[in-house]
């Protein structure tokens, strides 16, 4: 068994609302020094030992990021 | 500036309906080894260096997470 990391991110040149929101909100709160802020999703998963890399980049690629829209990053982690 | 990375999960005793969906739909699928999914925020701030770790759990606590059903790591990485 393993765990794996996946964030999932919109791209830098999509427009993220939700960032923009919670930006715009921490800095009317008095939160000054925040100048940007970018939300997306973050998955983990378990998984055991037959599913390889390539697996694990089908599935990011296909069910958990929207490719169009979204970059994402996998990584496996120490539990 | 430096780049601040929040993750954002639900609790461990807390169901999430969103990551169950998801590893159901895999499992549907044929991603057969995969046997749990967890669905959580990440959020990336822009923060200048007048933003200390304590400023920065503030944030997290009050306003990027709901304490009461979610927990939060928070780390800064280099860009």
């Amino acid at each position: 068994m393993a765990r794996v990391v996946v964030d999932v991110m919109p791209k830098p040149e999509i427009l993220d609302p939700q960032g923009q929101a919670a930006a715009g909100a921490l800095s009317r709160l008095g939160f000054t020094g925040v100048t940007e802020v970018r939300q997306g999703k973050h998955f983990e998963l378990e998984v055991d030992d037959s599913v390889d890399d390539e697996t694990l980049g089908k599935i990011a690629e296909g069910f958990l990021a929207n490719p169009v829209i979204e970059e994402w990053t996998i990584r496996r982690v120490e539990k």
